[in-house]
């Protein structure tokens, strides 16, 4: 492997690091062997944490999160709570990220490759990167509004499970993008939403109630999701954990995703159709700043970073 | 990277060599960036050839799946075919492969992690390793058969795609064996047979029919299997290409199932019933004389190797 594989990565920010296997690399050389199992059958969970101001979000959901889809696919994880936590500070301080994400992919391993998991599987890979994103986009993309497409939900059945197994998502996402759209909703063959390609999917009725989808083997169980269902309910906004179609959804007075580095961004259109009167709505924007809320005060109840 | 990132690896044949991006490495030491679009979303498509006695079986029929996979995600193939044959050919002298496989795997390359391809990808990246394949465990198998146990199609809906999203594929060949079977065939809502977690699935009805299921989205377009069907039709075996139920599976005078590596392979028994008589039968054994049959002569055909 030559130290620069690949001329993208050259155009990183000098220093980038990146954490592979108990090492901290330059990103450019980061590397796994062609036979791990996550990249020869995307036998892998991954994990998504933002940062903002320095702070983790939801960090212990998300670590509980990757947990879980480790154990739901017969994997162990790589290495203690308190370990992860170490090389996600680590991480954070080494590329000097203050708002952006920790990215971390746990695979089953490099070993000879063979459809079964052997009865005595490799070690574990665990991969970690860190990067800045730019809080001035976030920040435009929610007083704008993003477009949204559908399309057909091509997805395996257990989307609770967040594995990289991702073409069907990033299929969806790259004719998104193509049609100028920021994100796809999928439909499942009843018609209704499931989720985005890679966010939770939201509607805001004529009556003010918020519907997202209830909890099943056909969406992940989204960290930024749950937190602000509760914020929600603080915030006395009534939310309805159910099913809706993509017509009600283009009857919604507004609309808007989620995930972890985009907080509550409001859709402004969906398939081409304006959503309410075309603009952010006050429901999202409220949603937003109870969620914000909700960080700041779960930042603030923590004990300072180690 | 270190030399040996992975102890298994020196356990690999000594001077056992993949490629990789135009470079010829030792195995052990073969590596892809950890943003490679393979390893972060399944973003790749794979092919396995068979090597018989130092022929590539169905090469040219292997090559046209990858590059139509390759298409159908919308992907460009990393270089023409005989640059890729050649490869082929000087993977299978470096590592003196007679009997055993050639695998290729064709991800959208290494680039900074984003849902949505760019409008101007990266370079794909291309690795091929090849191995020996011991032919008396592949004799043995077909001589006593396998065990066969079923569970429930979980994949997502465009198995017709070879990629490497196969991670509902490997956690029902991980069960399969857990259950000393070899392999798992997979069934649709509808309680139809599709296809294996990795081989195509194949009965023999009471009057002597081989019924194998239809081509569509639910299952891979078998290189194997459709070379199995002309060579069936040649030597005067009906054959029905349609739907078929576990029942109707229990019910057969014989199973058999079929993949690059193992040619027909008898099924004795399905989630523990017995088939027929408990014993490879004798259309599955004339089934694979006829397999061999068109191999060879499909090997005389060819020009003499480069």
């Amino acid at each position: 492997m030559s130290d620069t594989p690949h001329g993208w990565a050259t155009r990183e920010p000098v220093g980038r690091i990146a954490y592979v296997n108990g090492r901290y690399l330059p990103h450019a050389r980061a590397a796994v062997h062609i036979e791990d199992r996550g990249l020869q059958f995307a036998d892998a969970i991954y994990e998504v944490v933002g940062v903002v101001g320095g702070e983790f979000l939801d960090e212990e959901e998300h670590l509980d999160r990757l947990q879980r889809s480790v154990g739901e696919i017969g994997m162990a994880m790589p290495m203690g709570r308190a370990a992860l936590k170490l090389i996600t500070r680590e991480m954070a301080r080494r590329n000097r990220v203050r708002d952006g994400l920790i990215y971390f992919q746990v695979t089953r391993g490099a070993v000879r490759r063979d459809h079964a998991v052997s009865d005595s599987p490799p070690r574990p890979t665990l991969i970690v990167t860190a990067r800045n994103l730019d809080p001035n986009q976030t920040e435009q993309r929610r007083e704008k509004g993003i477009a949204v497409i559908t399309r057909p939900d091509e997805r395996w059945a257990r989307c609770d499970i967040k594995s990289t197994a991702l073409l069907p998502n990033i299929l969806a996402k790259t004719a998104a993008r193509k049609a100028g759209a920021f994100e796809a909703w999928l439909l499942d063959d009843d018609g209704f939403v499931t989720e985005g390609a890679s966010t939770s999917a939201w509607i805001v009725t004529k009556e003010g109630r918020v519907v997202t989808r209830d909890l099943s083997n056909a969406i992940l169980p989204g960290v930024t999701r749950r937190i602000i269902l509760e914020a929600a309910a603080e915030g006395q906004i009534t939310v309805e954990e159910r099913k809706f179609t993509l017509d009600e959804a283009l009857a919604a007075k507004e609309a808007f995703i989620t995930a972890a580095t985009l907080g509550a961004t409001p859709v402004v259109t969906i398939d081409g159709h304006t959503i309410g009167d075309g603009m952010p709505g006050p429901i999202a924007r409220r949603i937003q700043e109870l969620y914000r809320h909700a960080a700041e005060t779960a930042a603030r109840a923590k004990p300072s970073a180690p």
